[in-house]
């Protein structure tokens, strides 16, 4: 377990400077994310936005054919205020946001969606489901559920409606980095670094056919993930999103991270372990019932702005070709032939 | 950490009832995984097979255009035999297996595959790749190098490249559950599994555009790269992959897995930590120099086969909608709020 | 230009027999199709059902960064009436459904979807946006809009958001097939073709990383444009979308097409060529002032219908193998060397 | 049918100047064109290179599970001349490049590549495959084919497969446009240009989930495609690819398509109609029987530097956002509503 910082965050619920913990066994990442740290210290903090997009579940059911699942969406609309109530007995964290069908030939997918407070809600949701279906649904329709999940949640596998329609938080992180900045802390230059850009985030990732389009997205939040108590298998959802680098004005760049799928919780799961409860104070986590959610927005500020350090510094690696050194000298002594996992 | 099995995994390196380990907030997890490994017993056993892909890097070009890439393209395939040699020669365990390029424009991606006996082999490879390209390709061909990974490799975003051409091992695992097994053990049907598979794993995954066709490759490669010390932001190229479930004859299943794309290693990196290593030694997993690369070799098929037995009990856990109930029982008494992460 | 049928369409707007127009120099697909519209003929029609989604066109802007865009989405949400009186002010038949915002880094692009009467209506929503975006959205807010079209609409690539949100009409197609049909006419059985399907429509289109999950709909709906002077170009769209065959009973199937996006129109652009017009008068297609996009919705069900009968009938000579002989034997003499495209 | 040109090609097979029939109702899609091929001659030319990748098809196979696969992947390795033979006796004009196989649980598919000289070679290849699959495959090996095409050919629909492998022709073109030509004759300048590139091919398309990332390749193919006798269908393909427009020096650019997939032929099917065999006239393409393949090589460099000149004048016109106002000024009169299909 390292630490990185102070990491200057300006969001609309951290506006001040953090310690980030990051679980990783590779001592590069935690040098090269300081680093991202201090770029960002020196250009007056990343500008942090998130949104809380909701726990999803889709439960996916059988009907008759076109007829039958025009009746069934139909009664789904017209029953969601029933449906509403079944799902937030279920929890007094749990909101129903909205249920979205997808259908076709004789399968109906509802795509529900929830807000769960500072938890990461899975399980709330596919409680809330499993009442919603088997006590309401399910009897009042006739029409049969064949699952709990239909993949069109989604959850752990990488997937376009993610991308497109967000799942858990979705996560905007900026800064604006001056020459100097640039030269001094990155060692690089807003022209190479635009240019590693165009070919590696943009360019690269095209050519195969990727849905992430990013230098390192999962390796900050697989080490954020398991310092904070996450579910670790939801690095999947992270890894899609979007990095920009730009020019702004002819020596600067304006660098920004998006993540439109990142499901994270400030309370539940493994965030009570002891080292993840410490990891949560240190950054100044705490749920507080009068203001539920706050804490997990408060979370998803702080590991955007971590995001963009770590990207930022692995981009500016990159202009320098000094990746393969970087894992050369920060490597573990004890480790005689595979020194660490590679990153990017 | 958790431990599952017996699991009986007959594969062409392991053929013999192991226990493994899975690291992992969610009691479910252990006990879904272990009801698998059950049915697997009771079935036989497992057959699995693996491919060693090899590790991929794949620097980034920028060249002139159309006919400075095509000369600069058969200098690469002229000299194959130089490039063998200088990058065989940064580490004795690795060998050169080929160079894929993609071209367009004034872009030139350069897949390079490795084989890299026990080791994970992203350093090795990046180390490799820095190597040929700053001691060889750029000074000879003056092409300049953007960036040593043109995200075309791909490391930890999923892509279409990394389902179609594979990195790190390609793993198959399959069974066939009889009647008896799916009623006795899994507590589901032959007609139930079929069901769910096709509206799941194959029509939602199909709507939600997904690049992953199972339930939960993702949460059991988590807990085994974490229990193991591989790198968990691998998760993402082990979240591909395709579950089969098809009847067979009329009241058994035939149920696959194939997971094209999974980055691990028995040596290197987190797997020298402490408890990882007695995770390794759990699983029978010693590097012998006089056969290198067999240990990981043996470390995918064992990974292959508790893949499918979770995946086998959490399809078979939906198709009697127990997949609520099953978390809400064994969910840990310290989590007010949000019991553990959901799965699937 | 051939004919196929009688099609017996089960619609909501055509609910009789119609002999269908295709343009093709392949003589194979109006034999297959004919022999689709018999089965389809002597199952009582197919009963299709179709959305009107609109059409789309989504301009790009660039903002200074995340408060600029999040300033700038807020005012178009805010000023969507006065957006949508001067989109509607350009054409009587336009009317502005809903504008969605998606955003990131320095870029917001925002899909405007319009309904508009009968015509497909690329031509009337460009000129809608560009008179929002030129005489007001511009002007009033300072952003400028960087393309008109930010390949987010999207026109003419193949794109998980046409897939997601449709682009069009939505259109679907249903049958139930009992046994001495399938036998009969398509010389196949239930069993053969659920086979084919699970093996090539998802298997298949799976493996390849497809976002088209049938056999030919690009086929017909290319026949189909051709013939009706819809935009050819469109059939990139149209190839999106997924054929389901289930088994209905012991031996019969359910079969089904689903397409998302088929931008289509019933006056307007190549509608109005007099071999055209003919083929519009042969389906009984007719613009009807006083109710305005009714003949768009019917041709657009008649489409559906006939993408089914071609579809069946494939996915039968699939089965039978005989795809090869019916080419060979359906050839045009003079052509020495390639008889005619082959299909699906 | 309009023309467009001269279209000044640099190609390795065709070297001069040409007059480019397009098909198409849109008098504005030839205006357009018109002025890219002027930018294009104002430049020098368009320099073009294409591949022949070979036309495909996939059959589908069913196997016991991974030991038969393993046998029966092993048996087609060992049989290749055999299978190559055989293919080979059913067209003199067939040449087998190679067969990939795919599997994973009990299916395999097998991408046969073929070369089919001038022709597109769908029906070839699928005749071809038929003959070693009936009298060859299936009698020696026992194991059953499913399918002819199990959709990972993949034809007419869109796939990475086909934008990874490629399929048909690959298609390179490229151009160098000073700061004078963009002046004067696209109306626009560099930065304004890369730019909207920038916006709409790159992260527009991203955003969206695209396989397409260029403003109009289907447009100008689909009016080529028609004029020249080549399956309008084939578009699908055609609208997979990346276009590429970037800064050269302070005010010039480079810019440039690629097409990965374009299955076209210079003889069979619709090219030997009367209207398409003048067209093919026109553009100077004849088969000879002394060097097969060569006029489809040359039609595949001309189609690529008509597709760049189209792709020129539609990105400028973004860039004055004069798209609108071109459509307006250009429709024809007698369209009351819709005057023409809207582009890019």
């Amino acid at each position: 377990m390292g630490v990185v910082g102070p990491l200057a965050v300006r969001g609309e619920y951290v506006d001040e400077d953090v310690y980030v913990p990051l679980a990783t066994t590779e001592a590069a990442l935690i040098a090269s994310t300081n680093r991202g740290c201090s770029a960002i210290r020196a250009a007056g903090g990343a500008r942090v936005r998130v949104e809380d997009v909701g726990m999803t579940r889709a439960p996916v059911f059988r009907t008759a054919g076109l007829e039958a699942t025009r009746s069934f969406v139909h009664w789904i609309e017209e029953r969601i205020d029933e449906i509403r109530r079944i799902a937030e007995a279920t929890s007094r964290h749990l909101k129903l946001l909205d249920v979205r069908p997808k259908s076709f030939g004789t399968t109906v997918l509802l795509r529900f969606r929830f807000s769960s407070g500072d938890a990461m809600g899975m399980n709330m949701a596919t409680i809330a489901c499993d009442r919603i279906v088997r006590e309401f649904i399910e009897p009042e329709t006739g029409v049969e559920c064949v699952a709990l999940s239909g993949n069109y949640c989604v959850d752990k596998k990488p997937a376009a409606i993610n991308f497109h329609e967000g799942r858990g938080k979705r996560i905007f992180a900026e800064v604006i980095l001056e020459a100097a900045v640039l030269r001094r802390i990155l060692k690089t230059t807003a022209r190479a670094l635009v240019e590693v850009q165009y070919r590696k985030n943009l360019l690269g990732s095209i050519a195969a056919g990727a849905q992430g389009f990013n230098a390192q997205f999962a390796n900050l939040l697989a080490a954020l993930f398991i310092a904070t108590g996450q579910d670790p298998a939801h690095v999947v959802e992270g890894s899609l999103g979007i990095t920009c680098i730009e020019a702004f004005g002819p020596e600067a760049v304006y660098a920004s991270v998006y993540l439109p799928a990142v499901p994270i919780g400030a309370v539940g799961g493994g965030t009570e372990l002891g080292t993840q409860r410490e990891a949560m104070h240190m950054l100044g986590i705490e749920a507080n019932a009068e203001r539920p959610g706050m804490a997990a927005l408060r979370l998803a500020e702080i590991f955007g702005a971590t995001v963009l350090a770590g990207e930022l510094s692995l981009m500016a690696a990159f202009t320098s070709q000094d990746l393969a050194s970087a894992h050369e000298k920060l490597g573990r002594g004890h480790v005689p032939t595979e020194p660490r996992p590679g990153r990017g």
